[in-house]
C-alpha cells in the first residue's frame, strides 16, 4: 500500500470536485482527486445536460404540431423518429461529457487515484487496498444517486431512472413516472411530446420546487392540460406483468383503475452519496441522514471535537444540488482546505442569491428562498398571469402566473415563484435584483422594453408596489 | 369658432400623447387632446405589435423546417397559408388596437378634439376650423412617418411601407426591402421565412441599430446565409415593369443584374410630424430638420425668448423613437406641463437606460449609448461567441456574437451590442446592470444558472473582467 502526504484530499471527480481541486491548487496547496466511478459529472452524464437535450427535441416537436395556429400547416404526418432523437441526446451528451473528460486528462496523473475511498480517520483515507492518503484537510464531493428505488425493485428491469432514459436507442410506447419533482416533470413532460403515453404520479401533492398554492394549483392545472400530472396519486399497486408493469390507482386523485406501462421512471429524489465512506471514523457530527452538518457559508464541516478539517461540497452536501451552487461550493471548499492546510483561516466565500429553475413548458422559476420561508404578515405578493400578456400571446405561449414578493417593512423584493414562459430570463432579472437588495419601487425604475415577456413581471411589481404603498401610507 | 381656456393641451392621442394627458390630469390640471388622425398608437397599428405578430408567424415557419435536427420530421409539405397568416396578424393587430381606442374611449368627450392643430403662438392652436384652444402649456406628441418615399414615387402602387404590409390579406411572391434598419430587417426576414423571395437592400453599411463594427460584420455574414441582406447594395435602377418593379444592382456588393419584385417595401426611416403645425408661429428653437430642440430630462423645448412653455414626448421629438421611451417621455411632458400651468418647477423625469431590440433571429440587442458613444482607450471590451455555448447549441440555436464593454477607470459595466439567442432577455439583465451601475466584477458575483443563455453573457463578462484587471495591475 503507497503512502500518500498531501495538504488536500479531494473525494470526488464531478462538478464540485473538479472546482475544488482546481481552487485548492489555484491557492498554493498540494492535492489528489480521489475518484471510485467514472469520470464526467452528474450534470453532463445524466442530469442538466442530456434532459435538456431531450427536453429540446420535445418542445420541437411540440412547436410543429402549434404552427398551425399561426396558418403553418403541415400536409402530412409529424413524424417523432425516436432512434435519431436519442441518438442526438447521446451524441451529444456524450461531447459534454468528453468536455468533462478532457478536464480531468489535463490535471497530472500523480493527483488523480482511482478507488473508493474510506475514511481511517479525520485525516487518514484508505483508497481501494492500494493506496493511503494523508491530508491535512479532506473535501467530501462524492454527489449522490437516485434513491427511493427499494419500493419498486419487485418491478425488475422495468424500473428505470433518468441515467437510463439518456442511454435508450429508442423511444417505449408507455413511461409511468414516479415521483413529479424536477426530473419527473421535466423527462414526463418531454416524454409526453415526443409521443410516449405518460403518466407523472406523486404522493403527498409536490409539484417540483414550487412552495406557492396558487401557482402549484395553476401549475397542475395547466400540465394536466397535456398530460396525466397527480401529484397525490394513491397508487394501490404496481405490479410486474410480462414485459410491462400495470399500475392501479385508487381513490379522489385521477380516474383510477389500471394501466399497462412499458416502465417505470422512478424519479423519487437523490440521496447523497456519504454512507459506506467510513464517516463513522471520523469526528464529524451527522444529521439524521448520516450526512455531516456544515456551514454553507465556508462548507466547513461541524466536528464533536476541535475544528473540523473536513469540508463538504456539492450534492453530497444536500444543500442545494444544482450545478452552479456546486461549483461556488467546490470552490469556497477547495480554497479555504488549502488555506487551513497553509495555517491560514477559514472563510466564507460568495453564495448567490438563490434561483431554481425546471425546463418544462411553461418553465418554473423560484427566485429566493421560496413561499415557505417567508414569514406571514411580514410581506405582500404582487401577482401577474400571463394569459392575456401582450407578447406572451403573439407567441402563442400565454399561459403562466407569477407571484412576486416584497418586504412590507422595507419595500425590499424577497422574492419570486412562477410558471411562465421565460421563465428562465425572469428569474436571472430577479435574482440579480434580490441579490443587490434592490426595493419593488427601485426595480420598477428599470426599462421594460415593448413587447416583451418582461412586462408581465412589471405588471407584478407594479400590483406588489402598489399593496407595499398602501401598507407604507397607512403607517 | 370656439374658443378653449386649459392647462395643458396635447397635440396627438399616440403613446406619448396618452401617456402626457393621464399624467396632467394626475398632476390636477385641466387637459384637452387633439388627434386629427385616427385613433390608435403607431406601436398598436403599424409598429411593434402587428410587427412581432408576423415574425411569430415567420419563426413557426422556421421551427417546423428546423425540427428535422432533433429527430422530429414531417411526411409532406410545410404549407405557410398565407390568408391564414396575415388573418391572425390583422386580427391581433385589431386586438391590440382595440385596447388603446378603449382607452382613448374613457377619456370625456370635452377633454377630446378631433382636427389638425396649428400653433397661432406659443399658447394658442387652432383646431382645424371649428376649435381656437388656449393653453398655459403644451405638449407636442404628434408622432412620426414614413419618410424617404420622394425618390420612390415613380414605382407608384408598387411602393408601400410597413403600414401596409399589416393590412395585406395574402402574402405576395417577391418583396426588395429598401433600407435594413429595425423594420426592414424584422419585415425583411419574416418575409423571408414565410417563404417570400426577399432582398434587403442598403445604402451605406449600417444594419439596424448596430454600431460594433465587428458585431455588424457578424449579423451581415450570418442573415446572409438565409437571405440576401446587402447594405451598400448599388442600386443604379429601380423602374416599374407592369404589375412589378425592376430593380438592377452594380458594383461591388452582390451579385448586380436585375431581379423582379412584386413591392418594394420601403423602410427608409422615419421623420417626426412637426412640419405644417405652424412651428414658425412660435418661440421655439428648431434644428436643422425643423425638429423643436429639447432637454431629454425634463421635455421641455428651447424657446428664443423666455422659457419655453412647450414640451415635446415621443417620436416627435426624435429622440429615442421607441415605444418605452414615449410612454416615459409623455409621463414626464404631462407632469411638468401641469405643474408649469399650475405656478410650479419643472423637474427632471426618470430616463432609464439605453435598450435596444431587434427582433430577428438571432436577435440584436443594444444596451448603453452604443459603442460609438465610448471614447477609444477608456474601456475594454470582453466577447463571447454563442456558436458553441452549451444551451445555444442544445437548441440548435448556436449563432450569435456579444460584445461587452467596461470601464478601464472604474470597473464598471458601460453597455453592450450582440446579435444572440434570447438578445431580449439578455439585453433587460444588462440594461438593469447599467442603470444599477454595476462593476463587471460584481455582475459575475451575480447568479449565473445552468445550463442557460446567460451563461454565454458570462463568458464575455469574463473575458471583459481579465482585460480590466489586467489594467488595474498594470496601473
Amino acid at each position: 500500500m503507497n503512502t500518500l502526504q498531501v495538504d488536500v484530499a479531494v473525494i470526488g471527480a464531478g462538478t464540485a470536485g473538479l472546482a475544488a481541486y482546481r481552487a485548492a491548487k489555484a491557492a498554493g496547496a498540494s492535492v489528489v482527486m480521489i475518484e471510485s466511478g467514472d469520470y464526467g459529472t452528474t450534470c453532463a452524464r445524466v442530469g442538466c445536460m442530456p434532459s435538456k437535450l431531450l427536453i429540446a427535441a420535445a418542445d420541437a416537436a411540440h412547436s410543429v404540431g402549434k404552427a398551425t395556429g399561426f396558418g403553418i400547416h403541415v400536409d402530412g404526418a409529424i413524424r417523432v423518429d425516436g432512434r435519431e432523437v436519442m441518438d442526438r441526446v447521446r451524441r451529444e451528451r456524450d461531447r459534454f461529457v468528453g468536455f468533462v473528460l478532457r478536464d480531468v486528462q489535463n490535471i497530472p496523473h500523480a493527483e488523480r487515484i482511482r478507488g473508493h475511498a474510506r475514511f481511517v480517520d479525520d485525516h487518514t483515507l484508505a483508497v481501494a487496498d492500494h493506496t493511503r492518503v494523508v491530508a491535512r484537510s479532506v473535501i467530501i464531493a462524492t454527489g449522490s444517486h437516485a434513491a427511493g428505488l427499494d419500493a419498486l425493485k419487485h418491478l425488475g428491469d422495468r424500473v428505470i431512472i433518468n441515467d437510463d432514459v439518456f442511454n435508450w436507442h429508442d423511444l417505449p410506447k408507455a413511461v409511468a413516472v414516479i415521483g413529479p419533482g424536477i426530473i419527473g416533470l421535466e423527462l414526463g413532460q418531454a416524454l409526453h411530446r415526443l409521443g410516449v403515453r405518460v403518466a407523472v404520479l406523486g404522493r403527498g401533492g409536490r409539484v417540483g420546487p414550487i412552495n406557492d398554492p396558487e401557482i402549484r394549483r395553476y401549475a397542475i392545472a395547466t400540465f394536466n392540460e397535456e398530460f396525466l400530472l397527480a401529484p397525490d396519486a394513491h397508487i394501490a399497486a404496481m405490479a410486474r406483468n410480462g414485459e410491462s408493469v400495470v399500475v392501479r390507482r385508487s381513490g379522489q386523485d385521477g380516474a383510477g383503475g389500471s394501466e399497462h406501462f412499458d416502465y417505470v421512471l422512478a424519479a423519487t429524489g437523490r440521496a447523497p452519496n456519504v454512507t459506506d465512506m467510513g464517516l463513522d471514523q471520523t469526528t464529524l457530527k451527522l444529521d439524521g441522514k448520516g450526512v455531516p452538518s456544515f456551514d454553507p457559508a465556508t462548507t466547513r464541516t461541524t466536528s464533536t471535537g476541535e475544528a473540523s478539517t473536513i469540508f463538504i461540497a456539492g450534492d453530497a452536501g444536500n444543500f442545494i444540488p444544482l450545478l452552479h451552487e456546486a461549483a461556488d461550493e467546490g470552490r469556497i471548499a477547495g480554497g479555504n482546505a488549502a488555506r487551513l492546510a497553509l495555517g491560514m483561516e477559514v472563510k466564507p466565500g460568495l453564495r448567490r442569491a438563490p434561483i431554481g429553475i425546471v425546463f418544462t413548458d411553461p418553465q418554473i422559476g423560484i427566485v429566493g428562498g421560496g413561499f415557505h420561508a417567508l414569514k406571514p404578515g411580514t410581506f405582500a405578493t404582487g401577482q401577474a398571469s400571463f394569459e392575456d400578456q401582450g407578447r406572451a400571446r403573439i407567441l402563442l405561449k400565454n399561459k403562466g402566473l407569477l407571484n412576486v414578493y416584497g418586504d412590507l417593512a422595507s419595500g425590499r423584493f424577497l422574492g419570486a415563484e412562477m410558471l411562465a414562459p421565460a421563465a428562465e430570463h425572469l428569474a436571472h432579472l430577479l435574482s440579480w435584483a434580490l441579490q443587490n437588495k434592490m426595493t419593488v419601487a427601485q426595480m420598477l425604475e428599470m426599462p421594460f422594453y415593448h413587447p416583451v415577456i418582461e412586462e408581465g413581471l412589471r405588471t407584478a411589481l407594479r400590483d406588489l408596489n402598489a399593496k407595499l404603498s398602501a401598507v407604507g401610507k397607512a403607517a
